[in-house]
């Protein structure tokens, strides 16, 4: 608990939990920030020659990264040279203590350090080792290196995204990073589970590209049943209509009416009940085959006021609808500030900066407003040494 | 083990965990598909109107939905009023033999039913009750419908994605949906860590609209270090260059060249080294900014050939590079398929039906290739019933 902390509550349920994290840039540091907000100690190997590339990317605030700010904030860090007999030596009294392992360097790396998952197991046999990687420890091409944009591409979220004019677009977060850091997190909490029951760790193996196959979702099903490919939808949904982008009089807005009953009260709410009895629009299914002079009629509609009042509207007649909001809308909005997921963090270098919270809401456990300062490169070693009675 | 599964290892590090899963249509389900992708048993306790509203989303196999099957292969099936005294007692015996329920109704829908999280710890205090929703169990939007499109639009990714053409763009797979289902994962097996500490269950409130924000990464630390709101960069990243989709002779491709070792390694397998040399090109910070000139060299190189020659060429070189495949090519892709994740079930009524695999590979646990078939509504009752003793 910190001074900031204003509730009495413990820190998360993986308090007590120490994860040594050999990660950089975004997949494995994702991972151990979401296990740090669930109270694990995180503490981070780097390399004495910088560190963490994401160290260096910028914007700086007072020379920090905010980027790197964002995704280590509360973590601790020590530089080791793990090519070095005394750091090794560290290293290894380190993992003998840890619970968890998290790196994500091409396959290969570690075991040429000596570290690969068969060797660090016989140090500590509690031990749960998660690998994240572009494309895994196993197949073709295991050891090729991949980034986010490389894993979109191949694995088929960017042929969805986007509208049909000849433009690839890119979604505009890293979710091939984001998503394995999910993934390798679940990983390692499930073979927690395991080593209660068996008290021994497990090797947990989560690639980039696997996780973007995991999350095509209906356009698998749509091509499996039906061996059509799917292709982008603009911003509208395949099988569901409307539930989309609308333009209204100052710009667009967003309207998911996802069911018959949802599609009436719209049509009631926008003053054109008639609507819902039009047979081009009657059933979910016709709306769909019609979607184009649908959203002509919609439009039409919608031209008549600014989107603030329609969602005010749409809101008040139970139609789920949304304004498109940029960043700075979105950090601003009230129910995202109630729900605790802007914080900041308090750092002694960069001042106070926002960043996202955590998501996990858990009754019993603190989600505090302020978090954790951004560890300095090898900002720990002494505490860490001395822990270790080294 | 099935009949089907090649291999003698245990089902996953869940296997013995009892989910009860109360969730419709596609965040609540995604996170019990995970569950039991990692051993556990989920039942689907559905309305015996109709169940599960994605029962009657096509395409259809045989009248099957094949959404449905994608998300739900492997589960079992109880149909229950939960406003029916007979039916609650059911319930309420199963409530008493669970470990987690896990349900993604509107906030309030549970306490109306008088299953509210504090009236199920009654009668089970190890219960872990997870509920997936919208806008989350607080604040003042909590009782609001959302769905994909809208939490997209409210959290700031839409606003990312796209190009800067005024044409709003979703990305083309439900992320607000199915990143709620992968926290709400990470939540639940957080709490049973907790429970093996306490005894006791804990409530997971996890909200999509939450997840949206947790997911924006880069572009909250752009903002909040520099104040400048991020727009939508079509298919390139903001602060590394190149990164993004470059058009070949036959269409587009993606290069990844996140630093200047890969940069040079480019510019040499393009057939143009002095491209790293030139100064507007000759760090990341250079090449960022003159991102239109560089993009117009490298497309006038990569006019030459087709992509996959280049491909071929970049792979070699070290380049990370890839196709921009569709859903059809990435399913086919050698090391997609290497990997496992290209499953079928092998459904008494659908046949065989590919779907996505589970993307976290785990030591010492199965991972098999045919999953077990979707349960038909209320499948299960005479089973289940049995297995409760009734």
């Amino acid at each position: 608990m910190t001074a900031t902390d204003p509730t009495d509550k413990p820190k998360g349920p993986l308090a007590g939990l120490l994860v040594i994290d050999l990660t950089r840039v975004l997949a494995g540091p994702y991972c151990t920030l979401v296990l740090q907000d669930l109270g694990a100690t995180v503490i981070k190997v780097e390399t004495p020659q910088g560190g963490d590339d994401a160290r260096h990317y910028g914007p700086f605030v007072n020379g920090k990264s905010a980027y790197f700010m964002s995704l280590n904030r509360g973590k601790r860090s020590i530089a080791l040279d793990l090519k070095a007999p005394a750091d090794r030596a560290v290293f290894e009294r380190m993992i003998g203590r840890a619970d968890i392992v998290v790196e994500n360097y091409r396959p290969g790396t570690m075991e040429k350090l000596g570290y690969g998952w068969q060797a660090l197991r016989t140090l500590n046999k509690r031990l749960i080792y998660a690998a994240v990687s572009g494309f895994g420890q196993t197949g073709p091409y295991k050891n090729r290196a991949a980034y986010d944009m490389v894993v979109q591409a191949m694995g088929g979220v960017m042929s969805l995204t986007g509208h049909d004019d000849g433009k690839p677009t890119r979604v505009g977060t890293s979710i091939g990073d984001i998503t394995a850091g999910l993934f390798g997190t679940i990983g390692i909490l499930s073979a927690l589970e395991h080593r209660h029951r068996s008290g021994e760790g497990t090797m947990v193996d989560v690639a980039m590209l696997d996780c973007q196959i995991a999350i095509l979702e209906n356009a698998i099903a749509r091509y499996a049943a039906t061996g059509q490919v799917p292709g982008p939808m603009g911003a509208r949904h395949p099988s569901i209509t409307p539930f989309e982008a609308l333009k209204a009089a100052d710009g667009h807005m967003v309207i998911a009416a996802g069911n018959d009953q949802l599609f009436a009260r719209l049509a009631d709410a926008l003053g054109k009940p008639a609507l819902a009895k039009d047979e081009r629009f009657k059933t979910n299914d016709a709306r769909t085959r019609n979607h184009g002079s649908l959203k002509a009629e919609l439009e039409g509609l919608l031209a008549a006021r600014p989107s603030t009042a329609w969602l005010a509207i749409l809101d008040k007649a139970g139609v789920p609808c949304g304004p498109i909001n940029n960043v700075a809308e979105a950090l601003a909005d009230p129910q995202i500030v109630a729900r605790g997921m802007v914080v900041t963090t308090d750092d002694p270098v960069a001042g106070t900066l926002k960043m996202a919270g955590n998501p996990i809401k858990l009754s019993g456990f603190a989600d505090p407003a302020t978090r954790g300062p951004t560890p300095e490169l090898d900002g720990d070693r002494a505490a860490i040494l001395k822990e270790l009675g080294l």
